[in-house]
């Protein structure tokens, strides 16, 4: 099996090249940057463009089996401030990309959705992936848009898709610079000696999942036939002050918290049914919220000593 | 009240403006041409500039309670030839559209979504609000985003929306060249003598509605209160088979059929539960698929003299 995995020296993308190269799978990897906290490994083909330079993506795809795509150019709290690049970079993006697909006749792709925006307000906990969509940020609706677009290239062309609406990622090499992730940057304040932001009063909850977990569950999602919408998640809810406390206990320090004004984006409570992803793929998550923020904590110690 | 129909001049929306302009009300039209099958009218204010006019477009915002969107730069046959040009055309050009809203202060907005397209092949007929969306066409899958823009907006700017799912309309002024709407599509061949061509084998059924029922609803929607989703058809499903034979008989013409191979993206049973509609705007469909098909035929062959 040869793969592309886009977005592959990303977060998520890294931990996927990783297990899939423990599997003896051949990868090459699309990206526009290098890795930023490791080395190029030996064994992979690299390409280095933007995802928006259509020859580089088209000759990318030659030879492939499978594709995995990572890229975002948004995040969940900044893509309202601009939908309309939103749109441009992710949606516009990708049906290039599932166009090159069809053209090239690779016939699956693995997605990752966001199990985190696309319910949107849930009226049950945890969600179904059958729990109506009413997203109310801007990167939600792209990745819904993004889902039917898959859908409507399976039914016409044959393209064989997972969605993968993953909940919170988190562990070794996410940014925590802010933006992504609230563990990653939590920890990396704790560590500075500086106090951490919370929007809100601590309260929300969300489905934290650990990237090893994540990475197994996008590899067999890769490797069984079949095209469906399976939730990502690890099934548990921990509020923010949870999180807080294993950080504390973890690193053994004082966390200094600094409460802000909550955002109206922020869904109160967010926990994913992960029944269906169990049984399709035969898989579990293994690590839980206290073994992950210990590793991702030992992780921040090294890269910053 | 004062408002603006964005896509005046076209078939729906110069329906829409007559019933607005019956009950008093003041309106402005923003098309990017002036109405093909009709002189202006004293008592509109037109602006005539492209979708795409972000300068036009916010100028023709002040003053507006509510605004009708009823423009759309594809259609479905022909969405899935360009899906980037779709989502450029009509989802960023209505993204923007919420924006100066936003900006402008217009609190309120009738969306023309497609129940014809957005639900896919749908499970149960007659198809509810609730039924999950699986668009196999890109006309579709952008109405669908446009939806979950408008139910953002309307979470984290307050702005007021109601979004039509439309069946099939059809009526006078409708566009008769082939791309927009079977009935007056099929009338004009009639009435030139030449064969209609049928796609699949007939048996396709729709949810046909009255183009003066359908204005009848938008209004309504546009002056009752609240936010909110409705199928707005006639309920009741006709083959083109049955669409044929009532064409024969209002003709009183002998009708020949050449029949061409299905299209994929064409969904085998589309009809709409329109309860909400009738219960949310104590709205009902007046004009049957006989009495509209008469009236069709008619003013075809009145402008044809």
């Amino acid at each position: 099996m040869r793969v592309l995995v886009l977005g592959g020296n990303g977060f998520i993308g890294s931990h996927v090249v990783d297990h899939l190269l423990a599997k003896g799978v051949k990868v090459r990897i699309f990206d526009r940057s290098k890795a930023r906290y490791r080395s190029s490994l030996n064994n992979v083909d690299y390409r280095l463009a933007p995802f928006d330079d259509v020859p580089a993506l088209a000759e990318s795809l030659e030879g492939i089996d499978v594709v995995y795509h990572f890229v975002s150019t948004t995040v969940p709290s900044t893509s309202n401030l601009d939908p309309i690049s939103d749109i441009g970079g992710n949606l516009v993006g990708t049906v290039r990309l599932l166009q090159l697909m069809v053209q090239k006749r690779v016939r699956r792709i693995v997605f990752l959705s966001s199990g985190g925006t696309v319910y949107g307000i849930p009226d049950v906990v945890p969600i179904p992936e059958s729990h109506p969509l009413r997203p109310v940020c801007s990167y939600g609706v792209v990745k819904i848009a993004i889902e039917n677009y898959l859908h409507m290239f399976g039914h016409l062309h044959g393209l064989e898709y997972v969605i993968l609406r993953a909940s919170n990622p988190y562990g070794e090499r996410q940014g925590h610079k802010g933006v992504q992730g609230v563990i990653g940057t939590f920890a990396a304040k704790v560590l500075a000696g500086e106090p951490i932001e919370v929007w809100g009063d601590g309260s929300i909850v969300r489905d934290f999942i650990y990237i090893g977990d994540l990475a197994d569950l996008c590899v067999r999602a890769g490797c069984t036939g079949g095209s469906g919408i399976v939730n990502a998640g690890s099934g548990i809810g921990y509020s923010i002050k949870d999180v807080i406390n294993v950080l504390s206990k973890v690193s053994s320090r004082d966390v200094q918290v600094c409460y802000r004004e909550g955002r109206p984006f922020d869904v109160p409570r967010v926990v994913l049914d992960i029944t269906k992803a169990r049984e399709w793929f035969d898989w579990e998550p293994r690590i839980d919220l206290n073994a992950g923020i210990g590793q991702t904590w030992q992780w921040l110690e090294k890269i910053t000593q």
